[in-house]
């Protein structure tokens, strides 16, 4: 006889959340998590400080007294930093903050994307980009990839083949630097050839450089946007690149500091359906104010440790796993990408290792192409310390032992 | 010959922004903007270092430790604080912290509606809920008001009128306390006797109260979800109200940190439909520590402030409008909802208006029935202070006897 509020929720929607959420598991090798310790707690504190004293009383406007794009002194540190180290030209008007990248992700499939749209994506990508999308009715098409980025003749057919249906391909997702899951890097090359393709079939593209900062080892190279000769030759307006970047793997995932930089139509558009009246304020001002001094020194003190993490989950994956557990080394990030062997089902090895209190992410929900995946898994090193880092692997070795007799020799840990 | 991105955007898109944000008028009487005096900057201080101390390092995970539903101090700090304010009996589980109560509009909406849908709402209601319902091709349906509330009859009679069509109300939007624009408050009888027709005709409410905080003069009602008895009598997983409500009027706007109460079921399917990985962690922090020791204190000053400019506004209007602006006194808030003669467009006047750096809300944007509120106008009188505001209504008034002849005597302010 009671009332059922749920015949009121409109049709086809994603399934509903279990219970209320009680805890993190303790090997906790999925999501976007970085390590508590690099958290600079006391320089956020001065900077939290400086900047209410300074800007404290502008709380009281929407958007202090920036408008709708965000605090314009983090837009404008942001556009000085991707300038320095990106290449790119980009003033703080065609920079809009965002609460996180996922907003960022949401705003332009919403001025994009229709149902029965197209979008071509690396074949192995962020779960959340494909989740998006499908939820949307929009198709994902996987492209081929190699360590130096996208295979540009497997792009060019599905370019073509898009074309030929009728049906031109939306965007094309790129996570060119530190990708998603791999870790690897485009070349310089083929960021060009990418852009020449995308010219030939008049085709956009979404860069999303959210990892770019934590790159080990190497020079960070230009962005796609930075390359693109349309919008240098015909008109600062005229670009077909839309990048995004975030601060929440730079500083912190729980502070919701994203952005788009996009031409001024794109950002015209997208504010109208950034219908929040703006993203937090008080985080912005914290952010400004700490990356002003901080941000750079910050930055190679996280990525050293970050890859130090990652030298360690490579030797617990050597030493629990041996050669069962194919991957190329991460050039950067909070994450490697694993090829098991084929016998290996990762779906159900997660929901084995979830009641180990274990937490990975199968390969079938990071890649377009979901059950040819199904024996790949991401692990996510970036909020573990080494030591439950080297615990964690050794478990879940086990484990796979058990139930897929893989690896056959399962270490040397008891149960 | 240059790439035109906009070919790539979908359609029905509404109006892109005009240019990047400036500055805001000198005569500010739109949008909820508080006094900038107002903002307890050094009780944010105090509670942004004690936070950042003792829990910094959680930022290193989304959701800190309290999971996609938000901090989980700052939730138990609302369910208290509703308890003992509004009589309300919902647990931490129940509440939901999100973006601004904007983002918890959307997130309502995109639970229940789908174009074609009906909802009714009070007849002057926040310009930015008619336009997201329909912006969403949802049609809105005014129902009549007066100094207590909805009119029960008219409610009945369009409840009725959408039963007979086929297509029942999906939902009753109302504010009932300190009304959106109207500044009115919704008696407890009314309140009860809206729960009976909506149970009489099966139809949720969505109660809005982000201005409940901010009442002087009478004690705050019990919630409209606090009084409804089928969630009494049925199960506490049975109610039919849906409630928001915001940190923004009563800390600062520019925190961006409003709430959704709502029985499990509710929340369970809104959680995926929140697809930013959590509000801003860092503004639920130093909230929930700053209002631990200083909510109730700050609110009443405020409440203090807030109506001293109200008598200033009052006093002014009074002066410079005479008998040509009706309006009761609102019994809180921020603004006050004018009428004046039938001759006057008060979207002409503001269009005049802006170019003499004042501000204002035309009534066609406040209403469901656009064209016959064109006499209507918001003033909102939370951010400027008394000298800006009185210079601001003296102004406005010369500008509107310039345009409309109205009023005859238009004060002694020199142009």
């Amino acid at each position: 006889m009671g009332f059922n509020i749920e015949q009121s929720f409109r049709k086809n929607l994603p399934a509903p959340t279990a219970a209320p959420f009680v805890k993190y598991p303790k090997y906790n090798f999925v999501g976007g998590h970085i390590d508590g310790g690099s958290i600079p707690v006391t320089e956020l504190i001065d900077a939290a400080t400086a900047t209410l004293q300074a800007d404290g009383r502008n709380l009281a406007t929407y958007g202090l007294l920036s408008g709708p794009q965000g605090h314009r002194p983090l837009r404008e540190f942001i556009a000085n930093d991707l300038k320095t180290r990106a290449g790119m030209t980009d003033s703080a008007d065609n920079i809009l903050l965002t609460s996180g990248s996922l907003q960022a992700l949401d705003l332009v499939n919403t001025l994009l994307l229709e149902p029965g749209d197209v979008v071509i994506t690396e074949e192995a990508t962020y779960g959340g980009a494909i989740a998006r999308l499908r939820n949307s009715g929009v198709t994902c098409r996987g492209v081929s990839m190699d360590q130096d980025g996208i295979d540009m003749d497997h792009l060019e057919a599905l370019l073509a083949e898009q074309h030929a249906a009728g049906k031109p391909a939306k965007y094309i997702y790129s996570i060119p630097t530190v990708q998603n899951p791999t870790g690897s890097v485009m070349s310089l090359e083929r960021r060009r050839q990418l852009l020449a393709v995308a010219e030939a079939h008049d085709c956009l593209i979404f860069e999303d450089d959210c990892y770019a900062d934590l790159l080990w080892g190497e020079p960070r190279p230009p962005t796609i946007r930075s390359l693109d000769e349309t919008r240098k030759k015909t008109g600062s307006n005229a670009g077909r690149v839309i990048y995004c970047g975030s601060f929440s793997k730079s500083i912190a995932p729980a502070l919701r500091v994203g952005y788009l930089v996009a031409d001024w139509p794109v950002i015209a558009q997208i504010l109208p359906l950034k219908t929040d009246a703006g993203s937090g304020a008080l985080e912005q001002l914290v952010l400004a104010k700490f990356c002003e001094q901080h941000f750079n020194g910050h930055i190679d003190e996280l990525t050293q440790s970050l890859h130090g993490k990652c030298e360690t989950i490579i030797a617990a994956l050597e030493e629990h796993f041996g050669a069962t557990a194919e991957f190329d080394p991460p050039k950067g990030g909070i994450f490697i990408w694993i090829t098991l062997p084929p016998d290996v089902d990762t779906t159900k090895l997660a929901a084995v290792a979830q009641k180990h209190e274990i937490a990975i992410n199968p390969g079938a929900d990071w890649t377009v192409d979901g059950p040819s995946n199904r024996h790949r898994m991401r692990l996510c090193f970036g909020h573990p310390d080494p030591d439950t880092i080297r615990e964690g692997v050794a478990k879940l070795a086990q484990l796979c032992h058990q139930e897929f007799g893989i690896p056959k020799q399962s270490g040397n840990v008891a149960l």
